[in-house]
């Protein structure tokens, strides 16, 4: 089954905006095992819009759309729907009873909002809308068995729309034949990706795929690789998945793994901190507040992180977390040494059982010929009187080195809790 | 001009990872004047990728496909490019020096690696990567005057490649008319779309589309509305571009006006202070250093932010910035009271000229009755001994709110720095 979204609007194409409904509607399918074959940005052009609706509907069963069914005058996609199904556009009592609850439920009865949202095209279907105005719009055929759905391009809109009224009727449209499926994921720290198949394990990717399709994904500091597995049973999904763990793991990758799954870092971390009722703390210079935030995204997180002090000034590295003026002026704001007291003084505030320090610069201004933007040091203490440091030189620019300084940042924490 | 894009890779369809060049490429053509025309992303399937870049290039000028051209064995794109164009594979000697020189610079050197990527299809040219292993590819067909443009999808890889290698390509190849163009934009605060064009300036729309195309594009609790303008002089811009903004500001919507602009409200931020020499810090609970963070990604910021202490436990919100636990007993952590001593702490502690302090409930626990999951109070105080709180009810997961909650911080801020 081919399931194709189009998502619409100038502003997707002309630098203004990013698309962030095509990534999450992958997943959402993912998640209820349908797959997404192709993804399209559109802008808002009738003419356009309209022979685009029909090609890919001819090459796919489900077509789902965002966007452009808001009140203002760039919004098309109702007009556009009309036309290329050459459908009149009629009062509709469902999409009247939505938009009905609608504004009452926000507080804002308007005559002509309610006029406007009541007519759809004829044959058409309306979907209530929990969290905005709009109601969804859908047209199944019976027939060719072609559906096409059409969600407001707000995100939080889009997203209940098609967790509480799409993926249900898709479910009762299409419904599935019984398949298995599941990913099997190692994720790997510090290493290339090109590395890793050239150098460390050359055999590797021939060994996986006599399992299934191999994949090799690299993030962040981060190389996801595994194999995607279909299978009538799971029994046999089951077993594929423990050859490919064992595999992995006796290969000299394994001392890279830090996780066998899919969990974000940060979810991770909080995981294993929560089971071990392990305590932490940042200090961040240069990562100014990323690495708690990262951290405060997960929910849960406040059981385990007690919180942090973003010293993006010398002084307040002084005066909060006590670091010694003559270290810093000796050694350096960025140094092992400084690193070092980061951690040690955020320790002796915030009475958490690990402290992480980080001291860099993100650039694109303050590096020199001996500290050049990219130069990190990393620092960590536990109440088992242990304190430690490394220095780390990366690239890019000034936001990517934030995030990768906190991606060996976290990477430190999770070492430091999983050796406590 | 039509050009398009086509992001390759199973990955960005099964909800494993979110495409992020296509939107990067969108604004980098906008800033040298092209515009993206529309984008896609398919799977590594040969076939339906022969069949995509032929079809895609007969309805368009210059096609830019991203991803598949590593080493690993799902890396395609060569091979599909070689098939849709019917080229055979032969040796280049750029592609050869290409290739040497970037394992030079990495100091791996491979004589496998070498083979594979000397070897591109008959009349392509290759691209230097200055960032990564693999050369880009292109073909430039003379008389069709098409152009087809191939980088590796790591986006420091992919970033460096276009703006170095790419865009000065397309310039040479795709000189462009003389035409000015310029979007007006006004960025508004704390009012939604609707209210706006149906209450609050219900011939705002059509007063502004005697300019040009006027848009209206909901950001969280942020509005921009405005006009796009293409004229043939700049004089003819200019002048368009003050009636805009005097219409604009002349109606009901100027209260909620924050900027006449497009900066990020980051920027803007420390635009401001630095112009007005003001320095600031922030009190962090329920954002967990989201604020601190957003600031320190603008380079510059070290000059005006000072840091930060993200007090996410009450024993932290006690020693470090001083908050009474009576009031915290009294009141709740998630108070005015609270918000207004966290201000008045963090001041104490980090000496800046105004400090705002965020104390709220991302969820999904932590709420009740009382005080539901998205409840916050922002405070503020500054060095002319003024302290300020305020209670909101605002809506969405733990994500949305941590930053719904950062917006409100910040636009608190902007307000003390604008009325310093």
């Amino acid at each position: 089954m081919r399931i194709e979204f189009m998502a619409i609007g100038n502003e997707l194409l002309n630098g203004k905006t990013a698309d962030s409904l095509g990534f999450w509607l992958s997943r959402e399918l993912a998640k209820n095992s349908y797959q997404l074959s192709a993804s399209h940005i559109y802008p808002d052009n009738s003419e356009l819009l309209i022979e685009k609706i029909r090609f890919h509907l001819s090459k796919c069963d489900i077509l789902i759309l965002s966007g452009g069914l808001g009140p203002t005058q760039d919004d098309k996609t109702k007009d556009c729907l009309q036309r290329a199904f050459n459908k009149e556009l009629v009062f509709n009592e469902q999409a009247n009873q939505i938009i009905k609850n609608n504004q009452k439920r926000f507080g804002r009865e308007n005559i002509d909002t309610q006029k406007l949202y009541s007519q759809i095209p004829q044959d058409f279907i309306a979907f209530a809308n929990s969290k905005g105005m709009a109601p969804g719009l859908g047209y199944f055929h019976e027939q060719n068995r072609k559906l096409i759905l059409a969600a407001p391009g707000v995100p939080r809109e889009f997203h209940n729309m098609m967790q509480n009224e799409f993926i249900p009727f898709i479910k009762q449209k299409f419904p599935q034949e019984k398949r298995y499926r599941k990913a099997v994921n190692a994720r790997t720290k510090l290493i290339p990706e090109e590395q890793i198949f050239t150098q460390l394990c050359p055999t590797l990717w021939k060994d996986l795929s006599q399992y299934g399709e191999v994949f090799s994904l690299p993030h962040v500091m981060n190389v996801d690789i595994g194999v995607y597995l279909e299978e009538d049973a799971q029994d046999l999904i089951d077993e594929k998945e423990k050859k490919i763990i064992k595999l992995i793991t006796s290969s000299p990758l394994k001392e890279h793994i830090w996780q066998i799954g899919q969990i974000p870092l940060e979810e991770y971390i909080v995981q294993k901190a929560t089971t071990k009722k392990i305590t932490f703390s940042f200090a961040e210079s240069c990562t100014g507040g990323l690495c708690a935030s990262r951290i405060t995204d997960i929910s849960g997180s406040s059981a385990v992180f007690y919180g942090s002090v973003v010293s993006y000034s010398n002084e307040v590295k002084n005066k909060t977390i006590d670091v010694q003026n003559e270290t810093m002026i000796a050694s350096g704001a960025v140094s092992i040494e400084t690193a070092k007291e980061m951690a040690v003084g955020v320790m002796e505030e915030i009475e958490a059982d690990i402290a992480i320090s980080l001291t860099g610069i993100a650039g694109p201004g303050g590096g020199s010929q001996e500290k050049p933007v990219g130069t990190v040091c990393i620092g960590s203490c536990n109440t088992g009187g242990n304190s430690w440091a490394k220095k780390y030189q990366l690239s890019g620019d000034r936001q990517q080195l934030k995030y990768r300084f906190s991606q060996l940042g976290l990477f430190r924490l999770l070492e430091e809790i999983e050796n406590w």
